[in-house]
C-alpha cells in the first residue's frame, strides 16, 4: 500500500543527498512516475483481479493526479482499497508540487523560468538537489495543511469521516478519484459541492504563492498574482457563461444552475474531474466547453494540469502583440507579465509548449481511433489523459473499459507526457540525451 | 458575371497609382475580400434561387478558394453559371498569390517577412504600392502559365473542352470547385487523379520560386528550397501511410490504394478538396488524417491554405530545440532555416500564429455546435473553412446545407479569416487599428 510513498520518499532522500544535474532531474522524473506506476499497480490486480495493463492505468492515473478509472462498482470495494487509490493520488500530488515548484523552473520546461524568483526556500542559486530538498520541505507542510482543512471542511459540510479524508486527498491534488461511483454527487449537498470548489481552486493555485501568503500573512498577494488573479476572473466568467446557457436549456432552477455550472467549470479547469450533474445528458456543446475549460488549466506550480493560466496570459500577449505590430511595425512592443518583461527563451518555450499540447492531442486522437473508438470519445479520452483532468464522453463518459489494450497503453502513456509537461519526457528521446 | 475581376481589377490599379500604407493594406484586403464577396453572391442567388445568406457564403468560398458549397445537383445547372464559379475561384486564387507574396512578407504577418528576401521584382525597398505593382505583374504569367499547362493536360488527359478549362481554373488557385457533383471521380480516370495531383501541387508552391525556376530555368531550385522539399516529402510519406492503411483495410487494391490515398492527401495538404474515393465509406481514423494534412498546409506565397509548411518546419525547431535546452541548459542552439537564423520577431510571429490556429479552431467549433450540429461534423466544418479547404465530414460530407444561417455566416467569417492568415482580419478589430 505505501510502495508509491516509498518511492518517492526514496527520490526526495536521493537528492537530499547527493547533487544531481539537470539530465538526472529529467531521468529521474520520468523513471519515477513509470516505475511508481508499475509498483502501484500490483495491489490494484490483486483487489479488482483487472489485468496488468488495465492495472497500471490505474496506478498511473493516480500518481499523475488524473483520476481516470477502468474501475466501476466502486461502493462495493473494500474500504482499505478505497483509501489506497485515494492516498496513491495524494502522493502524487505531493510529487507534482515538488516536481512543478523546485525543478520546473530550473529547467525552464515549457517557460517555468518565469516562476524561478518565486520559488520558495533559502537558496536561490542554480544547485538542483539543495533546492529540491529546501523546497520540499516547505511545500510539504501547506499541503498537509490544505488536506487537513479540506477533511475537516467535508466533514462539518456532511461527510462521515472516512469520506472526508478520502475525498480530501483527492481534491487538494486535484486528482478527482471518488469512494462512490456517483463522485461528489453521492452527497447529493449543494453546500459539499461549494466547498469542494474551495479547496479545488486552492489545490489549482501555486503552492509557493501559498507559501508566500501564508509567510507574509497577507491574502491579498492572491489578488496581486497577475496568474491567480486571471485564474479566478476567467473561473468566475465562465461559470457564468455555462449557467446562462444551461438557464436558456431550461434543465434547472437559476441557483441550480449556477451551482452545476461553477462545479463543472472549476472540476474540469483544475483538472480535478470530479462529477455531479449528469453531464451525458447536457447538450453536447457544453462537454467541448467543458473540454476548453481543461486546456486552459489551473495556474502552475500547483497540482492542476491543461496548459496552465500563465501560458493562456503569456500566449494571448504575444498574439495580441502580433496584431498591434502590424498596425505599428516599427514600434516595440514588449510583452510583459507581472510588469516584466518576457525574456526571448522563456516566450518560444511558452508557445513552443502550446503549440505541442494542440499537435500532440490530434495526433493522439487519430491514434487513438485507430484502436476502435469514435472521434468524440477519443478526443476527450486524450483530453483527459493529456490534461491529467480524468473523466471523457461518449464511450468513456463513465469510465475507461471500453477502450482497448493498445489503447489503454497508448493513454498511461500520455498521462505522463502531460502531467511531466511534455517536453521533460520527450528530451529522453532524443539522441542527444544519450550522448557524452 | 466580371464583378469578382472588376473589383480586384479596382485594387490592383489604386495600389498602382498612390502610395498606401500598411493600415490601408490591411483594410483592403479584409475589405476586398468582403465586398467582392458580396457583390459574387448576386448572380448565385439569380442563377439558384438559393437565400442572400447561402449565396454570400458560396461566393465567399470561391473567392477564398475554399470551395466548400452548399449547392447541389450542379451536373444540371446552366454550364455560363458553372463557368463563373470557377472563374471566380481563378480570380481569387490570384488575388490570394499577390497578397501572399506582395503583402504578407512586408507586414510580417504570421511571420512571413521570412519570405521577403525572396519575393521577385526589381526593388526591394519598404515601399508597399510599386511592390505590389511590380510583383504581381510577375505572378499574373506565371499563374496564367500553369493555368493553361494545366487545362491542357486534363484535355489531353480525357476531359472535354470545358471540362478542361473549367477544372484547370479551380486546380491552380487550389479551389477545388468542380462542374460535376462527383467532383474529379466524375472522369473515373486514375490518369486524371495523377495530372491533378501535379498541377495541385504547383499551385500550392510558392509562386516566388515558380518564378525563380522559371527565370533561371533550373528546376533543381525546388528542392534546394527547403520548404518544397520537406513539403513533397511530407506529401510523399503521407501518402504512403494512408495507402499502407487502406490496404490492411482491404478496401482497393494495391494501385488503386496508392492512387486515391496520394490523391486525397494532395487534395488536403494542398488545401484543394477535389473528391475522388468515398470517404464517407471509409475508416473515421482516415477522415481525421486528412484534415489534419488540411491543418499543415501547402507552402506559403502560393494559394493553398492551412498552416503553411514553413511554420509546421519552424514550428518543430522550436519545439525540438526546447528539448535540447533541457539537455544543455546553457548551450546557445539558434533556430535555422534554409541555413539562416530565425530572428526573434519572425518565431513569435509564427508561433503566435500557430497557437492562434488551434485555438480558434476550438472555439469556432464550439460555436457551431450550439447551432445544433454535431463535434464531427463541426470540427471539420471549422477546418474546411479556416484553412481554405473545402469538403468537411458527417453532416457537411457532400454540402453545407444542413448548418443553419448563423453557422452559415460564421463559416463565410471562418474563410475570409483564415484565407487572410487570421492576424490580417483580427488587427482591425483592435482599438489601436482606428486611433490616429
Ligand atoms: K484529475
Ligand atoms: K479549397
Amino acid at each position: 500500500m505505501l510502495v508509491g510513498a516509498l518511492v518517492i520518499n526514496v527520490f526526495l532522500q536521493h537528492t537530499n543527498l547527493s547533487r544531481i544535474g539537470f539530465r538526472d532531474a529529467l531521468l529521474f522524473a520520468t523513471l519515477t512516475w513509470a516505475l511508481t506506476g508499475v509498483l502501484g499497480a500490483f495491489p490494484v490486480m490483486l483487489v479488482t483481479g483487472v489485468s496488468f495493463t488495465d492495472a497500471v492505468f490505474e496506478s498511473v492515473s493516480a500518481l499523475t493526479t488524473t483520476g481516470a478509472t477502468i474501475l466501476t462498482g466502486l461502493d462495493a470495494m473494500p474500504k482499505s482499497f478505497l483509501m489506497y487509490r485515494q492516498f496513491l493520488q495524494w502522493m502524487g500530488g505531493l510529487g507534482v508540487v515538488i516536481f512543478v515548484v523546485a525543478v520546473l523552473p530550473m529547467l525552464n520546461v515549457g517557460g517555468m523560468r518565469l516562476l524561478k524568483a518565486e520559488t520558495p526556500g533559502p537558496i536561490k542559486d542554480d544547485k538542483l538537489s539543495p533546492r529540491i530538498a529546501n523546497t520540499a520541505h516547505y511545500l510539504w507542510f501547506i499541503y498537509l495543511l490544505i488536506t487537513l482543512l479540506c477533511a475537516l471542511a467535508y466533514y462539518v459540510g456532511g461527510m462521515d469521516a472516512f469520506d472526508a479524508i478520502a475525498h480530501s486527498l483527492s481534491t487538494v491534488s486535484t486528482g478527482g478519484f471518488s469512494t462512490h461511483d456517483d463522485s461528489m454527487w453521492h452527497f447529493q449537498s449543494h453546500t459539499l459541492l461549494a466547498i469542494s470548489n474551495l479547496f479545488m481552486l486552492l489545490g489549482a493555485i501555486s503552492f509557493a504563492l501559498h507559501f508566500r501568503v501564508l509567510n507574509g500573512r497577507s491574502p491579498r498577494l492572491y489578488w496581486r498574482d497577475e496568474e491567480t488573479r486571471i485564474f479566478l476572473l476567467i473561473v468566475i466568467g465562465l461559470s457564468l457563461l455555462l449557467s446562462l446557457y444551461l438557464l436558456t436549456k431550461q434543465r434547472y432552477g437559476t441557483w441550480e444552475s449556477l451551482s452545476f455550472a461553477a462545479f463543472h467549470v472549476v472540476s474540469f479547469i483544475t483538472s480535478t474531474g470530479f462529477g455531479a450533474a449528469d453531464l451525458a445528458s447536457w447538450p453536447p456543446a457544453s462537454g467541448l466547453f467543458l473540454v476548453i475549460c481543461a486546456y486552459l488549466g489551473g495556474c502552475a506550480g500547483s497540482t492542476a494540469g491543461g496548459n496552465k493560466i500563465i501560458r493562456d496570459i503569456i500566449t494571448f500577449k504575444v498574439i495580441r502583440r502580433e496584431m498591434q505590430q502590424l498596425i505599428h511595425p516599427r514600434a516595440i512592443l514588449p510583452v510583459r507579465y507581472q510588469g516584466n518583461e518576457v525574456a526571448n527563451d522563456v516566450r518560444d518555450a511558452v508557445m513552443g509548449f502550446m503549440s505541442f499540447a494542440a499537435g500532440s492531442s490530434l495526433v493522439l486522437t487519430l491514434l487513438l481511433m485507430l484502436t476502435g473508438l469514435d472521434f468524440w470519445s477519443s478526443f476527450t479520452a486524450v483530453a483527459a489523459c493529456i490534461n491529467v483532468l480524468g473523466p471523457g464522453f461518449g464511450e468513456v463518459g463513465s469510465n475507461f473499459i471500453p477502450v482497448s489494450d493498445s489503447g489503454i497503453w497508448l493513454l498511461s502513456g500520455a498521462m505522463i507526457l502531460g502531467r511531466l509537461e511534455y517536453f521533460t519526457v520527450l528530451a529522453l528521446f532524443l539522441p542527444m540525451f544519450w550522448r557524452r
